[in-house]
């Protein structure tokens, strides 16, 4: 069965055309402007290849409530141009075949749990750490939302005793995103992290934070494996540090083989897939 | 198909007869005592009554995870007779059948999804607070579980600014349940809660905790409704305090009708189940 599947993000939309394995045989890569510039582009592309569903991961926030009427629609978003517009409902009638569509991070969750570094598990959690904080699950071969989609990246953290940084989060202040996303690590020091990577006092904070992130969602989710991804973990000395803290702050509470010194390795890790990870997870949505 | 039912408290164990319909036929109640005193009456209530399968909603901490070979055993607890004890394998050898264990609050949670309070969704939360403070999730019809069960009542929390209590958790001092478990209340303010219905002093700070932790259930579950039980929401004038103020800590983050100053009565709500719900969330686990 061919499939469609879009990763639809911030700056550009990656269409493309694929199979139940995963397999990619056509891709294109068009610029996220207006909504009436890019989807005609998109449009065009997906038509008469002869796709049977289609699946997308968007940037958001999105509406993810079947029972809604607006399911699918884009919501309040800085991306003026785009509030309110009914991304499933036009591609499905513009197509004629049925859209799933699903969070940026959900669709990262599912990918790696279908063909990255969650293979083995049943409930994995992925988080991207970047010019925001997003995460996203996968529990029994399903995305995680309800209500909504979660908002992971914007928990209530605790303040590292040496950080007196007021916080990034225009919502919320000093919620995770508010204190650990890529500009707030440049507000708080005045570079951007990259610029940073030497200075141990910068990854001592950020690793608290990003540490109380993962033990809150272990405790609530209880994921059998958290996948960190996005910009500020390109800083791969981070890894050990939370690690580190998540088995201190857990202080045994949690009995899982997983969650002791000798195996947090593997259970906290960097993501398996690069390129083309956002696009196999639509095609993962698609599958369903 | 006839199905037992087990609500394995720390006090007593609730033994039950029922069908797929919800309905219980017999009943037992047996005291908590040893292992090895207790569980010959449990296996003589079931023996003969040709019960199908079985479910049981058990005290824990206990492994939940399938593919351990230590599924459905009893994990380190207070309550020293039962460390290690197998209280799934050792129904199941007994009496013949499958048997599926979860915990309590998960069981709760299953029991409102079916018949009590959120029978209109498909992913809720419950949460207890009273001795500790526990809370399950059911999404799409399951009770949400990975690694091990969710621990939800040690998330951490930020501390309001009038209070000095150190907190009551052995493990983690000032988590949720260290700062808003009963034994806190009367740590904090030398009085039961029940005592103390008439100080508000008392039930901001309480307010302030529980409605923490149930803007961090909702960024990172996204449940469709949140039901509170247990001892301390006893002091139903708590509900109105938590309404109020997760509507103002979401500052309007999270756009669903559900969750504006109108609607939140229908969100966060008590238990619609009283007699029967330990036993009835049982026989749903059996039906599986």
């Amino acid at each position: 069965m061919k499939l469609g599947a879009i990763e639809a993000g911030g700056t550009k939309f990656v269409c493309a055309i694929g199979d139940e394995e995963g397999s990619i045989f056509e891709k294109i890569v068009i610029p996220t402007e207006a909504p009436e510039i890019t989807m005609p582009k998109v449009y065009e592309f997906f038509k008469g290849k002869g796709i049977e569903r289609m699946g997308v991961g968007s940037f958001g926030p999105i509406d993810l409530n079947e029972k809604a009427g607006t399911y699918g629609q884009i919501q309040k978003t800085p991306k003026i141009d785009w509030i309110g517009f009914p991304l499933a409902d036009s591609l499905s009638e513009k197509l004629g075949v049925p859209v799933t569509v699903d969070t940026d991070v959900n669709v990262a969750a599912l990918s790696e749990s279908r063909w990255g570094n969650a293979t083995d598990v049943d409930t994995c959690l992925y988080i991207t750490v970047g010019t925001g904080i997003g995460a996203g699950a996968v529990v029994n071969g399903q995305t995680l939302k309800g209500l909504s989609h979660p908002e992971m990246g914007h928990i209530g953290v605790r303040r590292h005793e040496e950080d007196s940084f007021s916080g990034a989060c225009p919502y919320h202040q000093d919620c995770l995103e508010g204190m650990a996303s890529g500009p707030a690590i440049e507000a708080r020091w005045g570079k951007a992290g990259v610029e940073l990577s030497e200075d141990p006092r910068v990854w001592e904070i950020e690793a608290h934070y990003l540490a109380q992130a993962l033990v809150n969602y272990i405790y609530i989710i209880s994921p059998e494996r958290i996948i960190m991804g996005g910009g500020v973990m390109q800083q791969t000395h981070l890894f050990d540090l939370i690690r580190k803290k998540v088995v201190e702050m857990l202080n045994g509470y949690v009995s899982s083989p997983r969650l002791t010194e000798e195996n947090i390795n593997e259970y906290i890790v960097p993501p398996g897939l690069t390129n083309e990870a956002g696009v196999k997870g639509a095609l993962g949505l698609a599958m369903k």
